[in-house]
């Protein structure tokens, strides 16, 4: 086997540097199997990783690879495995609960408080040529999804999530703040869904024009910085109609900023929900609590994911979502730190980029 | 007012006639508006009426005028109403509430045991010149809608308020049992959920046929009468895949028939939902309990629909639900004599037979 | 019959003044009765119309007849009213919604945008001879339930709305925050939830032994106001054993006071919810946006309630919660002026204050 | 340790004979405990594993440690249990379910189709002095609890995730349909949940009597056999009241019985839930279709159990449930054959007989 080959990885360095080095490759044990990861997308979080070496109490105290929106192929499994056998093409689930807790047990596996997710420190990410993984936590791709489509299905899961928990009711409007990856994936996932209409909101006429090509029907809205959060909620209602009954049920926030929360807030129909994907400051002022509580507003969060691996993939496999066109950029391992720094410059307007691993399989 | 003028209805004998006979015309009370309905869809339960002249305990103990699939333009309102006005193009939801009992104050109305329900005894129904109805359930339809759009909002609520009961899963297989017209309504909003793979069911190769034509991505399978419902669940999970987790996680029958709930419960997936909304026999025998029991699947009924014409209207108007290939057959009021034997004899193959009322707005 | 005899009410003017006089009896129509309230409790907003003239958007903009949380005896129906009849003893819901509007329609009448509310200024409240009411909104109590019991109904109707909405867990742990009216209203709900341990919270220690004498079994804390909230959080949790696991799944905030719904955020349990039942200010600051966020914490709110009449009368008529204790001070209609000075004044501890018509039935 | 130690089990063999012999104690794996079981009660189930060899697909083919509701010692725990440590007396979780397929990862860990369960073969059973098992499905029991107590949780759980899934709501009627000891841990719950009235059925005057002793404020009501289903309904419901909305909004049935499941498809209320917790026969004839269907009323089924340890060991040991009183015999682990046969016969009226190993801990 090929443990003893050269390891490269995309290493982010407690001094905020990209280093593309060797990295060791652990022994499988029970339960494991040998990837070849072939395409990773680079995620905020990564950029975050590098640029600030903490997101909230998850920091960098050593080398740490990158990558956690990942495919690849099965090289190698321990003996006791049987949900998939070498090569097999797979997405990675990355993360990799206690199964213990009473988390675990009731099924929000995605709330352990001692999951294991790869690309946090000390957990090494998918940026290298071999990862180790838990079986349970890898997926069949069909024969017609790609890598890239199988490293799609992380993102599209972190929105499936809070659509899933945002209970949308068929036939209804609904509202998407921010139209950068999670709200370009949420607004994938509403369309299919039979919502309409759909309206999304950014800041960025890019961005919606971006929103417009992946969803023709959609209704792109620009927002007015010069407007209160209180004035946009009610131009925003006015693009769905003109009665209470026409604004949207529910309201999907995929931006974290609290000026949108606040939007929001005024945007959803009386006894509807906000349902708050973006990540966000750790306290938020301008809570708008009178109109929430009046309204019965039921305002709800949603982290990471669970039990959507065989869904996403199902949904991209049979065409119900046309994810391609969210990557804008493709680079090699090799060139690994030119599209991290590509992804971490907004001035770029790079939606989704990959980094593929070129090798065929090992 | 047009009240003393010729009022042409279509009604059904207490000895199984159909006539087109006068009928008079109420005069409008508080909340009431008149209506010249301009189409109405003839509906299973019309020809039930028709032929055996009850069902369960709504009894044809006289002349009654049928039709509650239907859609016309106001003519006239009494002068409190508010949400429409003379010349309005309306589709009508026809049960009137009592708005008082414990049913109606928690939204669950379609359950009130005091519902007037036109187009059945004592209640004339829709197919006549001039109707009257109570305001709160007539709704507008958008410039974009036809009269014959309008009508089919009534079975699509039908369908709707299963769907919405069955709690249908972004993303997951479904199957649906029966390609009549609750089936086919049933397969456009399943569709327009965002469920795949789907199957529809039926013994009538040209009804899934026509399944398949409505809805190209279905497939389309036809029950073979020498396996038992047993042998035939077993079969239809098959075309969803070979694994339990494949297995639909809904099941949407259509049919009311023994042997297809029978099926339907053991093509469910383990923990899943067995959503029955076609109507059948007063008893049922051999229902699996135990396969019920064991799988823990929640067996839920759907009694025609509550809140739903605001939704249908919207899913057609913005493209969500393409409905007129439901409609195989058109006759003016004048012929509805023979619509109602067309709609009535199984050989015919018809889907939806839609009686309109060529005569332009009184 | 009596509408021209004298009807002594307890009216708030715009300057701030309350007031016992002469106020008309308007004629019955269609589907009301008239009441002779016979108590009526005093609410924290009936303090607040008197001394600010208005809550939100509420204003008193002219004299205002007070009183809502109220029962009575039912001295006239209108002749088409055959819920009730004359000399029935009966609750009276305060609100009467426009039973037309989607909120309506889908069960949450609460919420209706035209509702007509008692003792909202324009229209007259309990706190007189003569009242004229909804037939609908107005229930017989049982013969063992006295009127103050009856008048009780409202304010734990406010409690088992958040209650209801909060979806408890029976066995499980809940955290009340406030030991006011209304929290101590929760109290007793949750303590008939079967929900174990209960700990409420208050800087009253008069208000916490008063909950502790309603509810032995309760753990009642006081907030030491030189922690931040987290800190309280944090000490709260302890209370109810030392793992993630045993933390309150359910917490019910009572105050509608800023701190506390912070503290009430590092209280609750991952997955949990926090059920804001306390009505606060306009706008919010410092809401701990990424301690709900990770932890997947649903924040609803609960304005006033609906279908809960039957239930609460249920409830108490059957024993199951011991009520009469709430009340600290009863006074004559004639006295009401001083029985709202003395619900108004923080240090003399009311926790219910009665005002009691004790004529006999007209 | 006591590997090598005389190891007493009471067997039951494929010829339907219980035997008490030496077993065999396998050695502890990763993850597991050595428990010294102390008291296990005796389940309908173990009887009929005795009686019939078989329970649906579930066969005795070879000799079977009965025992699966108990409690007991731990007495060793391989190097990586960290829950729990030797000498604490813990509550046992008689299932290991799989922790891989797609119902562990959504919760719903009792449907898992790997689960392994003690007491069915080949799994070893709790009437034995020493018992292997998973460490993450024992719980330790606080100072106040009994072994009695323990080996109750496992029946209670059965009720609880019943109760759980009926989904009750707090001051509203229940009928529970039996009295055994699943429906008696049924009426402990919902008297624990806050419901009024309850009402109570069964065949058996002593039941009824031993039920009316354990929760003094139920309605025991006798069934009459000469009645049919239908009318034992309606005679139910008049127990609750003369109105529809007094019927009980859910029903928990605990037989099995299919006439029994009948008469609570007539007794519940109009958009209701039938939750059927008995287990029955393979399929049911007499099935009430139309009126499950026109009153959509939910059937839903429960299959043993998730989650539910620590909930129910913090309702016994916080005094919301008495459970004491379910137990009616006491046999030490020498005499268990007659304490299965005392279970298995109808005529001796016992509700709960426990098997007791009175040896101290070892």
């Amino acid at each position: 086997m090929c443990r003893s080959c050269f390891n490269p990885s995309v290493q982010v360095t407690v001094d905020h540097k990209i280093e593309i080095k060797e990295n060791d490759v652990p022994q499988l044990k029970f339960g494991e199997v040998l990837i070849h990861p072939r395409a990773t997308g680079i995620c905020g979080s990564d950029i975050h990783l590098w640029k600030h070496g903490q997101i909230g109490e998850l920091k960098v105290l050593g080398n740490l690879v990158l990558g956690h929106e990942a495919s690849g192929d099965i090289i190698d499994v321990a003996e006791d495995v049987t949900n998939v056998k070498i090569g097999d093409k797979v997405a990675i689930e990355p993360q990799i609960p206690c199964n213990t807790c009473f988390l675990c047990r009731q099924g929000d596996y995605n709330l352990c408080q001692d999951v294991k997710f790869i690309g946090v420190y000390p957990n090494s990410g998918s940026m290298q040529r071999y990862l180790v993984h838990d079986a349970r936590y890898v997926f069949k791709l069909p024969e017609n999804m790609t890598y890239t489509q199988g490293a799609l299905v992380e993102p599209l899961s972190v929105a499936y999530h809070g659509v899933e928990r945002a209970d949308l009711k068929l036939g209804h409007g609904v509202m998407i703040a921010g139209a950068g990856p999670i709200g370009l994936a949420t607004l994938l996932l509403v369309n299919a869904a039979g919502c309409a209409p759909i309206v999304i909101t950014d800041l960025s006429e890019g961005r919606l024009k971006f929103a417009k090509e992946l969803v023709p029907n959609v209704i792109a809205h620009k927002i007015d910085v010069k407007l209160t959060p209180q004035e946009t909620g009610i131009q925003i209602r006015k693009l769905f109609g003109p009665k209470e009954d026409d604004a949207p049920s529910r309201v999907l926030e995929c931006t974290g900023v609290e000026s949108s929360v606040v939007t929001c807030s005024y945007t959803v129909r009386r006894s509807g929900i906000l349902m708050i994907i973006g990540v966000g400051k750790e306290v938020f002022n301008n809570f708008p609590f009178m109109q929430l509580s009046f309204a019965e507003i039921d305002v709800k969060f949603s982290n990471r994911y669970h039990d959507s691996w065989p869904t996403i993939i199902n949904m991209i496999s049979s065409g119900l979502l046309q994810v391609d066109k969210l990557i804008t950029h493709r680079f090699p391992l090799e060139r690994a730190d030119e599209a991290i720094e590509l992804a971490g410059d907004p001035r770029k307007g790079s939606i989704k980029v990959i980094v593929e691993d070129r090798n065929g399989t090992l």
